[in-house]
């Protein structure tokens, strides 16, 4: 692609309001949902699974089942009794997902992915590939979007915070601008959380539900940032690893 | 009204995710437009307006003008043609508009005000009236939901920091709890901005929408503290003072 000019960076604090967003050609989704979805999909790439298929529903992700595929499904934080997995990264283990296609079904961040449309391409992203994700999307030389996920369409801490950290990256390289109040407050709220980033998060009100249910084992990895290179991308049918 | 508990506060970053917070019963919305509408409404009821009648649409509000109304309309910060007046506090002057009933309509504060429904009451919040607002709502002893106008649907920085600033005097009274992240961020973003406002509000889209377009004389009186001890109300048809 020949270079007209900057690339715009916008941040996104929920699904809802995508459709105000999404009037620009040729722009890259970031599909955020710290807690748990993206950080799980993106470890689970790293420990090799082939492919995961992102339904809507629980319907959906109990039909499939039915149908022989592995399955990780939860609503409200918790597992469904019908399937393999719920929504810790701590499940997608080589030996539970190594070379196998997994159906996931989430509360918030497969939902999410299921609002966007009209976007060139649609990757995910959390604390866990962060840089990797950056570099992806310098190359791609395109308008970022960045879409937190949320809790249930509610603005929440976490995904925001990644938004801040991923604009901030985003913006200090010379082909990004931006001029969207949304992740100006992104970046703030991110240089001000950064220098104790687990104290701030004990802020947010979906760590405490985690903390509730027995969850929030994966609260510190899910803030600890590049331990993985892959880049999981949608393909309109299925998340793939960008290597492949 | 016997006390049962704490109440909540809440805030909502766009008119577009009140659905998602709408559930509670006994609430009291504060309508923010900082950058110009509710901080023009009042202005314009500590120049003695009797009245103002907020509409949706510019057609609604030059049939008005049609009927002998006195108008303000203004779309994307431009005053209309047929209206008396814009969206500037500047404009309510005590001999324009004393003693008399205003029709109003704009880009975003009028319009945001048409999303709300079920509240138990709806109070327009500014600056310049905030200490008056705050006394008001611990006296009315519900929860309360800060609805941001934004602009056009999308988050902005001036409402939220207003948010923020009114969150943090509510939850210094013992009445008042949050469990809102977006209270949590709306108030770190009011305390990293509070020490230089004007130089924060800087960082701003709207703020140069209003440069560009030579309408930020107001920028600095809109970023002021209790100019007024009035707090307008909206009755279901107009917005009256508390005091009416």
């Amino acid at each position: 692609m020949v270079r007209t000019g900057k690339n715009t960076v916008e941040v996104c604090f929920s699904p809802k309001l995508l459709p105000e967003i999404q009037t620009k050609d040729h722009f890259i989704v970031v599909l955020v949902d710290i807690l748990r979805a993206t950080t799980s999909i993106c470890a689970a790439f790293q420990n090799g699974v082939r492919s995961i298929i992102p339904v809507d529903t629980v319907e959906e992700a109990a039909q499939m089942k039915k149908e022989g595929y592995l399955v990780a499904s939860e609503q409200d934080g918790k597992k469904l009794d019908f399937a393999d997995f719920g929504n810790s990264a701590f499940s997608f283990t080589k030996e539970n997902i190594g070379g196998k296609t997994l159906v996931y079904c989430t509360t918030n961040g497969t939902r999410a992915l299921s609002q966007v449309q009209q976007a060139s391409g649609i990757a995910i992203g959390a604390f866990i590939n962060i840089t990797a994700l950056k570099n992806w999307l310098v190359a791609r030389d395109m308008n970022v979007v960045i879409l937190c996920s949320g809790w249930k369409n509610k603005f929440c801490l976490e995904d925001s915070l990644f938004a801040g950290a991923l604009a901030d990256l985003l913006l200090r390289e010379p082909a990004f601008i931006t001029c969207c109040d949304s992740a100006v407050a992104a970046m703030d709220l991110w240089n001000l959380a950064k220098g104790d980033l687990l104290a701030y998060i004990d802020k947010a009100a979906h760590r405490h539900r985690l903390e509730k249910l027995g969850l929030d084992d994966v609260v510190e990895y899910s803030f600890t940032t590049d331990l993985t290179q892959v880049v999981p991308v949608f393909n309109g049918k299925e998340i793939v690893s960008n290597e492949q």
